[in-house]
């Protein structure tokens, strides 16, 4: 697809991109001049232009990999990217399909008839259909399923009975199975008739007759070992296995630490179920690093880059709804204390420094839990030293942070009783943030939550409030 | 190294630690037993337990993968740390180095002399030393090089030259060459006779005498096609390659997009200076995300779970400081409205929630700029129509928040103006967060800066301190 002279880089695409736009807007002028035109005949003049345009745009894409086709597509404008899509109808649009998100899919499938889906559809192989299920019209699923044989039917039915998290809904079926009577020679002679094996495949499944997995014959090992041998001299036993309800984080882990390339996915039972691919695991940890740094920022899902306004404001909505919640909740807390803040008046511009460095220290503590309770590197074991430490550390911070804006609060205000009131309070919020740090995403953990979720809202709201309420509180003790 | 049986998931880790961690406690104990028991040759007895519990850790870690070993050495506290890696000393211990993170390897070289580490570094590939090198001390890295030959030192020299964000920084040279002129059948002979293939090799590098790339071979062309024809006729042509000093994370890119599992590396010439594979891309990625993740909290490096107070907290302050700075620079704005809040102390229980909406506001916008300039999907021909879109959304943002903010600050005050002024600042704000969102990653994009790194920082600073001016300023003109 892509010629041996590009290099491939976020330069060349953003090349390509230009290109195309500058394509567009040629022909949107020329349209134009057209209709301006001393000419009578638009329509059929209309026709030629379109045409031509669509040959230019064909010819321009038909150099590119889906996978650039698809970020070209999710970088356009809905109106560029539905005139593109329209020309450039070929026989990998199903392979676009896949590679875009499911945002910018949902916008080119909402304008192409059941048919043409279908048709699309009968190009990919069963994995590949399963990942485009939910966003497919039911017309078009009734179609694909009658098209498809028992078989695809079963391997469709099995992917869609996992959730996205688990290994099921990640693996494919492009593997080979072999068994363990037949030499190396039969197995490289069925290899040569196929003509072809699947992508990503660097190892042959062994299987019984009850399709138990039995080992793994590497494709070295068929190159390195004598066409003689048997497969089960050859075979290696001691092999690593996926089982379909795992969750896929900890597949993705696995791949990453034994450097795999594909491994069987087996039921409970031992039974193989299909294969995992070190290219399905490098997508899933995309998608899944994406959508944590977007959803920590406040964006539910990837969001198509072109969505319409409207489409936009409810993806970010909910989030921005929270926060204004826990934003008057926390406040709240200041409007009890406002008798104390009109007789002194600088505690309104100090209140805020204490409930912020709370909320950043605090995040620093659950970020390395949440990390740490990711890698599997939290324990019982451990738990306990671990707290200490961070408390320890949490101590240290106050009395260092405390100190700092204790100075800085005597220079401003040249206050003795302020300060110590400002330092003491920090040192105080730092004690609560880490210890409210460490419990969330530490609890969330115990009971079978994901740490993640809403861990940095919570800490805020309660860094904020207990910001303002140790401050002033403090402040109404000892300085009134 | 892991049986067949076992399912790898992050419960086997953490019950592999939990195991550990009762063993050295139980060792622990027996030592201070001994030392209070009756015996008065404590010397011998403690020799003999010592042996025991060496022999029991060992056994212990002799089934784990280096990977896994790694994980369990980075969940320990320093001194139990020290106590297993002491024990384990073992062949793959150059692997268990290069698996532990940055912070953690310090703490396991601290503690081995130069002549350990030399033979330990020794099992490494030149690719694999280079990842030591930086933290190596200077006396065993001249032990190592002076057992190197010229060509291991020529590889390490070229890997220490590129920076760790470039392609030639994470190649390796596990790399099979062959020539045109070869027959297939001499190509298998030449792999059996070799008897062994360098790890997640998929396909083998044609060169010519300059050792410039002219294509690949793909393992599966070896299988599918006849002995007899020549390397040239089957090689493919249309391959992708990758610069030495080409981006990494755009590299990273081009494996997800095409699916790879390996690739040429060449310099401008063209000539092959190494390979590219998966496995260092997966860790390249989870490296760079799990930065990404902890620098977004502000926490700097990697850090050791287990590392001393102090270096955590060098490690921390930097952010912390950076954010006394900005929060009493962005609070100064209120010491300059005290008269205000003193005549309306409602303000200052309000201009908090202005300060923060617009933060998280503006993270949404700046999260998304971010996320698509990594991706290469912003470019000057789409950049006007998607700064149009986000200031729509931020309008609409700003009409319906500010309305919100409103009427619920109506409920709390019953103050008509009052409202008025905190529904316009909130829509001010907005406006201006967004501007600030989009801003900040663009431009340092455009002076050729990471675009993530800072731009919450100074984000949050401009839409608090321009929070409490617009909110504040407003209430002056319009409240008193």
């Amino acid at each position: 697809m892509q010629t041996a002279e590009k290099i491939h880089s976020a330069q060349f695409l953003a090349q390509q991109l230009q290109e195309i736009t500058v394509l567009l807007e040629k022909q949107q002028l020329e349209r134009s001049l057209v209709h301006r035109g001393p000419t009578t005949n638009h329509e059929l003049v209309e026709a030629m232009l379109q045409n031509q345009h669509q040959a230019r745009l064909q010819e321009k894409f038909s150099s590119l990999h889906p996978a650039d086709t698809a970020s070209i597509l999710e970088s356009l404008p809905l109106d560029q990217r539905k005139t593109v899509w329209d020309a450039i109808k070929s026989d990998y649009d199903g392979q676009v399909l896949l590679e875009v998100s499911d945002a910018v899919r949902q916008t080119l499938i909402s304008g192409m008839a059941a048919e043409e889906i279908a048709s699309v559809a009968s190009t990919l192989d069963t994995d590949e259909l399963a990942d485009l299920a939910a966003d497919l019209p039911k017309r078009a699923m009734l179609k694909i399923l009658r098209s498809l044989n028992s078989e695809e039917r079963k391997h469709l039915n099995a992917i869609l009975s996992y959730q996205d998290s688990q290994v099921g809904a990640l693996m494919d079926f492009g593997m080979i199975t072999i068994r363990t009577d037949l030499t190396l020679k039969a197995i490289i002679a069925y290899i040569r008739k196929l003509g072809k094996l699947p992508s990503h495949t660097d190892k042959l499944f062994v299987v019984d007759q009850n399709d138990k997995v039995l080992g793994i014959l590497p494709l070295q090992r068929l190159l390195t070992h004598l066409p003689s041998q048997l497969v089960a001299e050859v075979m290696v036993t001691d092999f690593i296995r996926f089982q379909v309800g795992q969750e896929a984080a900890e597949a993705a882990r696995a791949f990453e630490r034994y450097d795999l390339i594909s491994a069987p996915v087996v039921d409970s039972e031992g039974k193989l179920q299909g294969r995992l691919c070190v290219d399905n695991i490098l997508d899933f940890i995309r998608e899944k690093t994406d959508e944590d740094l977007l959803s920590q920022a406040g964006v539910g899902e990837q969001e198509d880059l072109f969505a319409s306004v409207w489409k936009s404001a409810r993806n970010r909505w909910g989030w921005l709804l929270i926060n204004i919640v826990t934003a008057f909740a926390s406040t709240r807390i200041i409007g009890v204390f406002e008798d104390i803040i009109l007789q002194l008046v600088a505690l309104a511009s100090l209140m805020p420094i204490i409930a912020a460095m709370g909320g950043n220290t605090g995040n620093q503590t659950s970020m390395l839990i949440i990390r740490s309770l990711a890698l599997g590197q939290i324990t019982p074991a451990n738990i306990r030293r671990l707290i200490k430490k961070e408390l320890t550390l949490a101590i240290l911070n106050g009395i260092f942070i405390g100190l700092i804006l204790g100075l800085l609060s005597l220079l401003l205000y040249h206050d003795r009783a302020l300060s110590a009131v400002m330092a003491i309070a920090m040192f105080i919020n730092l004690l609560v943030a880490v210890i409210v740090g460490l419990s969330i995403p530490l609890l969330r953990h115990k009971f079978g939550k994901d740490p993640a979720v809403g861990t940095s809202v919570i800490l805020t709201a309660i860094t904020d409030s207990m910001g303002f309420f140790i401050f002033l509180g403090l402040a109404q003790l000892f300085l009134i």
